[in-house]
């Protein structure tokens, strides 16, 4: 039999109770083991909760239970978290955690605690899709040549809602936080940082780098109006937040931010809460894995997983999927160098000379126009739109403050990368 | 060092050895040693290959040298595999196999032989996709409702040109033969025989149900016709050959066929040669997993995989997904009880009274009538559409025989399942 101490009951750590429960019997045979929680830690002891679970408040019941095999951590948050884990991996016990930010910014120290136990995380990345699962054993023969990934359900169903109902922003994101898809605050999840603790974990597994969220490009949705999404629409893209890692010859660059792509991509077609990741293997081509980012029965899925693979194997897998360092290690590209299409939409008052004196910063800027429209905005404004072909970061950004400045240019230009 | 023989060196052989070849550096990472192919037995050594690995034409130079640690069966067919597997497996040595056909007669018989040894097939099903991975590790937690896949892509590749070409069966399957898609006798795939044995392989992962081509329902695409597809596009469905299985109580229905599926689904989203699997977990909800499901490259990186994931563990996974048998065991649900909403096309002569008595079949078969369409079709002929409620495959089976005995119906009526 194998005993599961649970840090943390609430939601996530509720549902991970009922599976174990609800579904026993399966999960039974599948691990040729019992597994049971043998006690889960809550702060506060008298909150009613749907499951029937020995409950402490002394965490220590469970790190320092010598009978407990595995220790759940679903606490949430970094440094207190961190503590915890390392005392559980000090004491010799294995771990599942679904927590992204925990792993963001210590992977490379809790695998070198770690060592010959199983640290799983499964659930950290877009919940109870196995892309972990995914990455580290079933494209393992590959160099990854992309990750595209969806992975913040917010943002996503703000997207589509946007697109689909033609919503401005600002009424999409009181109705999300209605329906408890984004908290009060909701900058974690529209500012990309969500998205960027996701693709830092997946960018370890693919290409072994260690990188932290202020070392990448992160950029949210905040600047996306309806008018981009309609412009998008009619020219046959969706605007998707998209959480990217790439590589080019020696060079990984990792960036979060909204994305104009073409309609005819499987991942442009996941609409409302989902989340999908498209990963190109240099071998196999791409692959696509599409569910539930989150979610107590999706989420606990992904760590009742991982808790049915140590019963089975103890560890059988380097955490971040690299048993030894890879020779000629990759480097993180620097972000103003990451090259791009670009989709840029600049209001402007309706005079004459105006698109001369832009295409003149375009060029100024190394910067070649693909397609260009103008529409007319108000009575007296004008958006003009265009589509770049690949130019560089800092040039793009450049020109942008150029742009800003010029006296009949009404608000700061819109830029949304085109993949 | 992990030496590896290959006993068929065709075009998955050779890409599974150029594939550790080409990506030997970062293989040896993620692996914690380096991978080797010691021998590959081919039957004709003068053949010319893309690849310089050490040859013989004799089994035994694999199959008796003890240091060959993992062989890897590409020689397809069923029996004579079977003895070569059995025998390596004699012989202490992990095995990793492609072979569908194999698995869908064998599998139960190979996993009672294989015990303590590692037998991985993730390139069995659905080529590229680590869809064995996922069931059987990353959705482990769940009792699996149902699985619908696009496990063809010579299939899925003649149902999307016929939709999106508008050109009929025939002449796309003869496109499909000259593009190498198809083979000469295209019965295995268009027959839905290739699906049938994938299908059984992840049925046994999420059942541990031990069923044979034989015992379930397998229908092809031949009698798909360009009609049909138009009809289903114009009402807003896709046309899919589905492998499914499906979970209702203690019974499990296990089908492949031609389906009516609605456009809004991820998997009718799914076009030309890709494949996908959409498995619904009674926890996680529904997962989607595409990619290739065919190619040198793509089903060499499933194998690779699998010899990575032998040299990093051993075994660490029951082959078939259950390390003991399932308490109240799942049972296979008798072809003709198998239930459905169903499409008919009736093709009948324009006259008095057909409509009537064609609908009183209807009602003594009790098969009651959802949606009805009424199309002319040569200048004496009309083809009625019907779109039915839930009924009982037996019913519709005498439904269809009765009405095809009537004098005014012109062919057989088409039937295509609604999922």
């Amino acid at each position: 039999m194998i005993k599961v101490g649970i840090i943390g009951v609430g939601t996530v750590g509720t549902s991970v109770a009922q599976i174990l429960r609800d579904n026993a019997n399966i999960i039974s045979a599948r691990a040729g083991v019992d597994i049971v929680v043998k006690c889960g830690v809550v702060k506060n002891l008298s909150k009613h909760r749907d499951i029937e679970i020995p409950l402490s408040d002394n965490i220590n019941d469970v790190l320092e239970d010598d009978e407990i095999d595995i220790v759940v951590e679903l606490m949430g948050g970094v440094e207190e978290a961190f503590e915890v884990v390392k005392k559980a991996l000090r004491s010799k016990k294995a771990v599942v955690t679904a927590n992204k930010a925990l792993l963001a910014y210590h992977r490379y120290e809790l695998q070198e605690i770690a060592q010959d136990l199983a640290f799983e995380y499964e659930a950290s990345v877009a919940g109870g899709i196995p892309i972990i699962n995914a990455l580290r054993d079933g494209l393992s023969a590959n160099h990854i040549k992309s990750i595209m990934g969806i992975m913040n359900g917010t943002c996503n169903y703000m997207m589509t809602k946007m697109s689909d109902e033609g919503v401005d922003y600002d009424t999409i994101l009181k109705e999300a936080q209605d329906l408890g898809y984004a908290e009060a605050d909701p900058t974690f999840d529209v500012g990309g940082f969500d998205t960027a603790h996701k693709l830092l974990i997946l960018a370890s597994i693919a290409y072994g780098i260690d990188a932290k969220p202020e070392d990448i490009l992160i950029e949210g949705i905040q600047n996306v109006s309806q008018e981009d999404i309609s412009f998008a629409k009619e020219f046959g893209y969706a605007i998707k937040l998209l959480g990217i890692a790439k590589k080019d010859a020696e060079e990984v660059e990792l960036r979060v931010h909204a994305c104009l792509i073409s309609q005819d991509e499987m991942i442009a077609k996941i609409d409302g809460v989902m989340n999908g990741i498209s990963v190109v293997g240099d071998k196999v081509g791409e692959t696509l894995y599409y569910g539930p980012g989150a979610g107590g029965n999706a989420t606990a899925s992904a760590v009742v997983a991982n808790i049915i693979d140590i019963a089975r194997s103890g560890k059988s897998k380097p955490m971040l999927g690299f048993d030894k360092p890879l020779e000629g290690k990759l480097i993180l590209k620097p972000t103003d160098e990451i090259e791009s299409k670009y989709y840029l939409r600049i209001n402007v008052s309706d005079k004459k000379g105006v698109l001369a004196k832009i295409t003149k910063i375009f060029e100024g800027n190394n910067i070649s126009v693909e397609t260009m429209l103008q529409r007319p905005a108000t009575s007296h404004s004008a958006n003009l739109l265009f589509s770049t072909h690949i130019a560089v970061e800092k040039d793009i950004q450049n020109m942008i403050k150029e742009i800003e400045a010029l006296d009949f240019v009404n608000s700061k230009p819109v830029m949304i990368r085109i993949v």
